[in-house]
């Protein structure tokens, strides 16, 4: 059995958020989290929430499409509907140190997000 | 032990492509692949060929940031550099059967593209 206990916070994170509960969602993450996202380097919590809480805010369903982990680092690939996009897959790559995440790299497609705050 | 068939032919493909030989990544590719990509859905090898192939040209570096799997299915995250934008990330998820990429869906930001397509 490989040990896969970051796998097991990141999906604790990612229920959390798609499950609309954004504040239980933030206790798994580092004061001093870097994401690396589409526009940029975030540095610590607060950046953090301005970015995602926005996000789970617009998030009308999602769908997990695969999660894999290892002992520190997990992989999370999920479809989102949003209230102005309606099929917005998403893709992370968190790393976990004592059950909170410090790094995450997250892909998605701003175009979709661009066209509609443009429309 | 997991079986991880699915990612040794994901990283075959994966270091075919990466190594601009495009050629020898198609092998690893089923003729009735569907593909789920930013601007919709790709049928066949043909239509993954016309989409793959410009990016691969394009390609002046990659780095493999992840890469899990099982039986059957694998996720890769990595990062690119390529002539029009310089730090690009992507995600997979493929299925595989027989040795062959029958399903994949693939998430990047076209924003930097479409940018560079403009200017």
């Amino acid at each position: 059995m490989t040990d896969r206990t970051a796998l097991v916070t990141a999906l604790a994170y990612h229920r959390a958020w798609t499950g609309h509960d954004f504040e239980l969602a933030m206790t798994y993450v580092a004061p001093d989290i870097v994401v690396d996202a589409p526009a940029g380097r975030l540095e610590g919590a607060q950046a953090f929430r301005a970015f995602m809480g926005p996000f789970e805010r617009m998030l009308t369903a999602s769908e997990l499409v695969a999660a894999f982990g290892d002992e520190e680092t997990a992989v999370l690939m999920y479809r989102t509907e949003t209230v102005v996009v309606p099929d917005a897959p998403g893709a992370e790559h968190l790393t976990i140190h004592n059950g909170l995440i410090t790094r995450m790299r997250i892909v998605f497609d701003r175009l979709p997000f661009e066209a509609a705050r443009k429309a």
